[in-house]
């Protein structure tokens, strides 16, 4: 089965997913079904059956599922076999928080180079990157086989560093600048739109404070 | 309509049609169709119409919606009308990162209290925030009617940290540690999973090589 054929919906739900199986390896279960599978991830047990049906066969009605086998497939189809490698392009306060995210390495993603365009950060050293200018991007990204950018400068130019991002051969941005970027259709762009998530919660809150005045 | 109503995942997508309709109001634009919103966001126009028909009735047939009155429904209905108020608990380089985010203020958040639990910090004045000790958390988000608590500890202590907001009476918190969080029922989690975001962009990656392989 070809990747682009499982609906984008499903696609944004298997990292959750894995999340979970992983957390179920560490506690030695080597079966889960979709149930609880659900509870870990905050979905229903239908929904999990049916995102993971488009996977292929990895459970046995009445049983479950295969942790071990299913989290081979998972990481296999997430495309995180090997080390994924990912730059920072724009390393002010953001930038830098996210090089030092914990949470990359045990998840498949190396950072490979860090890069600004402030003339006092390039050539200085970070948590072992050397800040390299983003104007030397299209070298930069092809020494070190950069597969994916995380985009975090200011708004003002996110759009022309996405264009250079783009002509280095990159296919996959992940912006935090908070502006929507263009990109041609064979490159794909996910917004981490922080402010959105604050919104998303803001509604719920408007909800629990509706129904609490009802 | 109660906002309970309203599928969860249209709620996700509601602030990007929020952020559209802002963006056609700055260029002057009084109506957009369906179509030109879905080109906004990167969705198509049949999906644009079905979410916001569960707001109700802002669309004409062949003319398309008035974004005055979409952007005013909008913003009533995700709850933004007034400034919600919001803590940043953990002051790390992540935190630090977010209380000096662009986009919150534009959008309708208010930073209006840091909390950290490292000696050092507490005390010490960052970009107009003197930084409080996480001990406290009841009286600081009681004197500061914290709407929404942005969580950027580690993950080893993310869960006792959620006990305390929690306890501090909370009800919507945004997840920024690598781990998951458990909360009761009444409180709502976003789990802002940036290693999550890349697994969905290696996924595409995959299936770009994939397709490229064929």
């Amino acid at each position: 089965m070809n990747g682009s054929q499982v609906p984008s919906t499903t696609v944004r739900r298997l990292p959750s997913y894995l999340q979970a199986l992983l957390s179920a390896q560490v506690h030695r279960q080597s079966v889960v079904n979709s149930l609880q599978i659900a509870e870990m991830v905050g979905s229903n047990a239908a929904q999990v059956r049916k995102d993971l049906s488009y996977l292929g066969e990895y459970g046995t009605r009445g049983v479950g599922y295969d942790v071990d086998a299913l989290v081979a497939h998972l990481i296999r189809w997430l495309g995180i076999e090997e080390h994924r490698n990912v730059a920072i392009v724009g390393f002010g306060r953001l930038g830098s928080a996210l090089q030092g995210y914990a949470g990359f390495a045990e998840r498949g993603f190396r950072v490979v180079a860090v890069l600004d365009d402030d003339p006092d950060k390039i050539g200085r050293p970070f948590d072992g990157h050397v800040v390299q200018a983003i104007g030397d991007v299209e070298e930069i990204f092809s020494a070190a086989n950069v597969d994916i950018a995380v985009l975090a400068v200011p708004a003002a130019v996110a759009q022309s560093v996405t264009d250079a991002i783009v002509a280095a051969g990159v296919k996959a941005i992940l912006n935090f600048a908070p502006t929507r970027v263009e990109v041609p259709d064979d490159v794909v762009v996910r917004h981490a739109d922080v402010a959105a998530e604050l919104q998303v919660l803001a509604f719920h809150l408007s909800s629990l404070e509706r129904r609490a005045n009802d």
